[in-house]
């Protein structure tokens, strides 16, 4: 074990690298690809679209393209056990919607998205970039994507 | 910023805790009670306490109360649009069950755990200890708890 007190020679050092990797983690390097509904598809579309691309969230835009909403698998199951008719009710009725809506930017630290998901109790949050219009999607960050960065860490360091 | 290459005091170094913070960061510092149900449960009642405990993943137990499944909500999602008696499926039926889970233990690192999650694309890990009958389940890991421990890295060092 390294001596914790005293003089030694450094050169770039292992936990020197942990803090300064820590540091540099941004939202654009971690985020993946964001998986966007229209506000008006059916309920019943936007749960076999979450089967299909696989994941736990979609975003929901309106007819800009602009976010709009939010769909946890939470929202659609409770949805599901509801009601009969869900080809019939549009994922707006739904949704949460803005300004309800948490988000980070792709140039924020994963410390602050990672917080905010912690915070607010949520899985993933949608990447946006303002616009004068409204809020344009660029990418999605989850507790993955935060899993993954914690393991990004151990694996640049021999433990 | 701190020259990289070179002689200089060294007190306990901010790096050198995050680095071993990260390697004492064990299961049982951070796992969270697990949300247990019995395998005769319906898939109604196994949704209805999932909504009321608010998990992602509810851990299914023999006669014994030994580990013998799991259910993530799209397991349930999935059930919850395909039928319409839930009230009439057990949790057996639709479960993921053993020897298909993946677990961990205890004394275990966060790291191996957070590797487990992301290779076997799950959200959460039942913490287990092993006895002759079987195995008890102890809690739960999840990528909430792993994001929680991403940010209690960060929160001792000021970046």
């Amino acid at each position: 074990a390294r001596p914790r007190v005293g003089y030694f020679y450094s050169g770039k050092k292992k936990e020197q690298q942990l803090s300064e990797n820590m540091m540099n983690m941004k939202v654009r390097d971690f985020q993946s690809i964001p998986v966007v509904v229209h506000e008006s598809l059916s309920v019943y579309d936007a749960i076999t679209q979450m089967f299909l691309e696989d994941v736990g969230t979609l975003i929901v835009v309106d007819e800009k393209s602009f976010l709009s909403g939010i769909l946890s698998r939470k929202d659609l199951l409770r949805t599901a056990i509801g009601t009969t008719e869900l080809e019939k009710i549009p994922v707006h009725m739904i949704m949460t919607r803005m300004p309800n809506i948490s988000y980070c930017k792709k140039n924020e630290t994963l410390v602050q998205a990672a917080k905010l998901l912690i915070e607010r109790q949520i899985d993933a949050l949608p990447v946006v970039e303002s616009t004068d219009g409204g809020l344009a999607v660029v990418g999605r960050l989850t507790k993955t994507n935060i899993t993954k960065a914690f393991l990004s860490l151990a694996e640049n360091h021999d433990f």
